[in-house]
Order: C-alpha cells, then structure tokens, then sequence
C-alpha cells in the first residue's frame, strides 16, 4: 500500500483523490494544513469520503513525521510550495507538488538543491499535458504532423468568480503569470523542445472587481532557441456566462503545417490538408506520478522540466514587474 | 470627373479599380513604375480593361507632371512608398498609399512634414477595417459591448506560395512587421484607442523555403497606455491546402466581456451570454477615401493614424532586429 498524504488544499489536490477512489494500492491516510491560515478541510472532506478514518492534522511537520507516507500531494498556496517541499523531500518522502513549484528564484534554487540531495520523485501538477485535446495535439507535433515549430501562441482565460484568499495578496500568491500562465509556459517548452533564451512581460491587476493585487490580464513574448517564437495570453476576464470555466488554447506553426488546440478540440492544417484529429484517452497525472514512483514506465513531468517551467513562470513574472526584458 | 493615376503594382491597387468600375465620377488615367525595375504591368492590365484609353508611364513624375490626377494610388514596393508619396503631395496631389507609408523612421518624419506642408488628403490600405466581420467587431466594442479593452492577441497568418520581387530583399520590403503586421498593429490601436508605450517583438526568416529575406515568422509584444496589453502573431506559414490565403483574428478581452474575430466571423461573450455577431456590410476602402477627398463624411483612415500605426510598425521591426524593447 502506497501511503499518501494532503498538505493544504488551495490547488488540485483532488487528483490524487480521484485516483485513490480507483485504486487498492493508494491510501491517503491524513491532510493537513500547509501554510498558516490556509486550512485544508475542503480537502479533509474529500478524503474523509473514501477514506473515513483519515487524520487531520493543523501542523504539517508533525504530520509528515507521524504518518511517515511515502508521497506528499504539496498544495498550500503558492508562497509555500517550495518550502513543504523541501520538508518533505529531507524526510525522503516523494513529492507531487502544485504549480509552480516555488515563487522566487532563491525559494528555487534551495529546491532544486533539496531534490538534488533527496533522490525522491518529484514532479508538479501539470494536468493539462494529461488532457484528451493536448495529448493528442503533443502525439501529433512529435509524429512531424507541422514539421520544425517555429512560432507558438498559447491562451489562458479564466472566469474570474469570487476570489479571495491567497489570490489578494501577492506575497502569498506569487502572480498570475506563475499561477495561471504556468500551464500555458508549460506548453511552449513541451511542445518545442526549445529552451528559453528571453522573455517581455507585462501584468496588470486594472479591472480585477476588487480582488486585492490579483493580476487580471498578463502576455510574455518568449525568445527562444532557434529563432522560434512564442507568445502567451492569460486573463481572468472569461465572463461569467461563457460556456466553460476556462478558454485553453494553443497555436504552433510550424514549417509545413498549423495546429491548434481550441475548445477541447484539436486542428490540423498540413499537406494532407484540414483536418479534426480524434483526441487522446484521458491519463490522471497523478496515476503517472505513482508510477514514476515505482520504477515504472511513466509520462509524469520530470523534476527537471517542472523547475524549468517554474523559472520560466518565475522570470516572466519579473520581466513584467520591472517592465524590462529578463535573459534566462 | 476625378482623375486618378496609380504608381506602382506591388500592393493592392485594386481597391481603386474596383471602385472606378462602379462610379461614373472616377477615372483611372494611366499608370506608371514607381520605382525602378518593379514594373506597373498588372495594374495597367487591370485599368485597361476598364478604360482603353488609360496610359502607361515608364516614369512616375513624368506622368504626375502630365496628367495631372488629383489622385495618386500609391503602391510601388514598400520601401519607396514615402518617396512617392512625397513627390504627390508636393504636386497637392492627394495619395491613398499601401501600408506601411514608410520604412524607416527618418522616411516617416519627411513624410509627415510633406503633409503637414500640402493640405492634401493622405491614407494608407488599412482593408481590413472595412471587412464585414472587423467593421462589426469595431462597432460592437465602440457600443461597449466588452466594456474596457483590457487585453488583445492579433493574428496575420498567409499562405507563403511562390514570392519573388521585393520579398527577396529586405530593404525593398522593410520586413514582414511592417508588411503584413500593420494591419494587425492597426487593430491594436483602432479598436482600444490606446497609444503604444513600448514594443518587443521577435522575427525569424528560417523555413522560408529560399525566399531571401523574407521573415516567416513574428511576434510582438506592445505596451499600450493605462496597462492594456497585447500580442501580435505574423507568419507565412499557412500552409498551401489551407481553406483560406490568411487566417485574420484579433480577440479583444474587456472588463466585462471578450470579443473575438475569427474565420470571418465575430464572437461575444459577455453579460448577455454567447453570441454570434451578424457581420456589417462590406464597404470600398477607396470610396471612403474618395469621400475623404470630396469633404464628405468618410470612414477613411486619417493620416494621423495611418502615420502613428507606420511608427509601430517601424519601431517593432526594429526591436526584432535589435533584440530590445523599443520606446515610443
């Protein structure tokens, strides 16, 4: 039995409850808070579902060293990341981890140490690599269906909602670009292959209804190898009434054809001409994390490329404080 | 009767043929090179058909100076664009030009002052404003129905087919921003009303098939005024069974909705929910400007516009070849 435990519940804990409900092998045995104040009971509920004699705890240190389990699901809000990470990886304890996985270069450069010296798995929640329309768009791109990519647009767009929280206060929240455009920074690495080489960005809180510091609107231009290209969008500003939570797309134009990823769906323009690609089987990231866990053959994030992308998320988040180009 | 004389065929003259084909007020006199070796044979071919008796000038300022027009359709390659139009106004000629109206800073700064000093009516092809699917999006956010502007992505994606000519060399062409990225620059301004407060923006010529200089691909970073902010995406990279030459979208994200221009068509989300706009009629870019030139009221692009959008233009391509950010 793969012993898992909770700490906090501000991010997306609920992968790996989901796959605890499918699993004999999987016990999430307690939850507890990870970061003053932020509480866990949305989490603790969960569990208690399909685990009724779960713990909760209030300190997460005394959890770890009581339940001693063998994977931490790390989701306090984003300023913490990094730090119960680290706590977990001294202790040996493999770490599944939110995005993004630290807030500050030196919270990333103490966790990339930390990991370095811990021989854990660690890996963060990158799901959307895990959906039917990115898998099936990433098969596509790897199969030669455009060629070399030389240019990419990628799109986050949010309802905004009732946000408060972590989300007003940006010392604990780190930024929208981190936050949200993660995903979308994510993609150009994944997508390309490329590293990055420059970024521009620029954020603004204008027209957040209220919502403390939180950043609404935020684009990075990525200068990456190989003359390749990349811009991102994020917004907060998906009205209410929009069909769907979020707008995720991606656009990668390469040498000799076009995909796209809009809707859910995925479109291919290229010397065969137009067409709809059938999207992937859904893959719960966190079933891919346990397997990397247990030597098995896995499609979970590398360590290497979630603190890439997190420095990625992390210089683009100051290109747009400073107002100035940041070279990686 | 108003006399018209083109110079040049490298651009869309052909607004003003069409619109002459359907007017007894207009008459296309003859047509001339523009600039030297670029040739004027397609639009003579053009203008002939629909009046015989149009001439052909080896020589443009001999044909100014002969015919007298009151109308120069300025189109020979880019970069002579300003010297041409110089020349027209310096005669009190008014001069509908191709876009951009110059290629360098110092081009754009004389080209200002000949205006300022010839009272004459100046415009550049800005066509896609007059679209049934853009007019409508403009007019949709001019009635507020994305409340304020607060983020844009543009896109000009073209099919590369075969190109010779000026795309070969980029200072007969000025580069792709300008070409092919003024439109999309152009609904930055046109549809926030913001000016530009910096740029960074990116270029590439590789996968262009041996077509010289010619850049491929593009991105653009603007900082627009009270933090609005917006991408800019440019390739020739649509590929060759593509269902269309371009694939023309701009989404303009609001505070309180998202409007978006795509396969030639509009889409909202706001308040009122989903929708899908009716497109306004299409209307002759040149008869606004005919307008323009007769004191009537018109919907032409002022020079003032047409002026600050070449500026953007200029100073994006610039940062891309300098690999900075570029103040306005």
């Amino acid at each position: 039995m793969t012993k898992v435990c909770i700490i906090g519940d501000v991010g997306h804990f609920s992968y790996a409850v989901r796959a605890a409900q499918s699993s004999d092998s999987l016990c999430i045995s307690a939850v507890s808070d990870g970061a003053e104040r932020m509480g866990c009971e949305k989490a603790f509920k969960a569990v208690s579902e399909c685990n009724p004699s779960a713990k909760q705890y209030a300190d997460y240190i005394e959890m770890l060293d009581s339940e001693k389990p063998d994977i931490a699901v790390v989701n306090p809000c984003c300023a913490y990341n990094a730090q119960v990470s680290i706590e977990c990886m001294r202790r040996g304890i493999h770490v599944f981890s939110e995005k993004p996985a630290a807030v500050t270069l030196p919270q990333l450069e103490t966790l990339r140490e930390a990991y370095r010296e811990s021989g854990v798995v660690f890996s963060t929640m990158m799901a959307i690599r895990y959906t039917p329309h990115f898998a099936a768009a990433k098969r596509a791109v790897e199969s030669g269906a455009v060629g070399e990519i030389r240019l990419m647009n990628a799109q986050k767009s949010y309802r905004l909602g009732k946000r408060g929280g972590m989300y007003l206060d940006r010392r604990l929240y780190g930024g929208t670009i981190p936050w949200v455009g993660s995903h979308a920074i994510d993609w150009l690495y994944w997508f390309s292959g490329k590293r990055f080489l420059e970024v521009y960005a620029q954020h603004s809180s204008i027209a957040n209804r209220g919502t403390g510091d939180l950043e609404v609107s935020a684009v990075c231009g990525f200068k990456m190898e190989d003359e390749v290209c990349a811009t991102v969008s994020i917004d907060f500003l998906r009205p209410d009434l929009a069909p769907s939570h979020d707008d995720d797309r991606l656009r990668a134009v390469g040498s000799t054809g076009v995909i796209e990823v809009r809707g859910g769906k995925v479109y291919l323009i290229n010397e065969n001409g137009e067409q709809t690609l059938e999207n992937a089987e859904p893959v719960n990231i966190f079933e891919e994390f346990v397997k990397a866990v247990e030597g098995k053959p896995s499609n979970a994030v590398s360590a290497e490329d979630s603190f890439y992308v997190t420095e990625a998320c992390i210089r683009a988040r100051e290109s747009a404080d400073a107002g100035k180009v940041i070279k990686f």
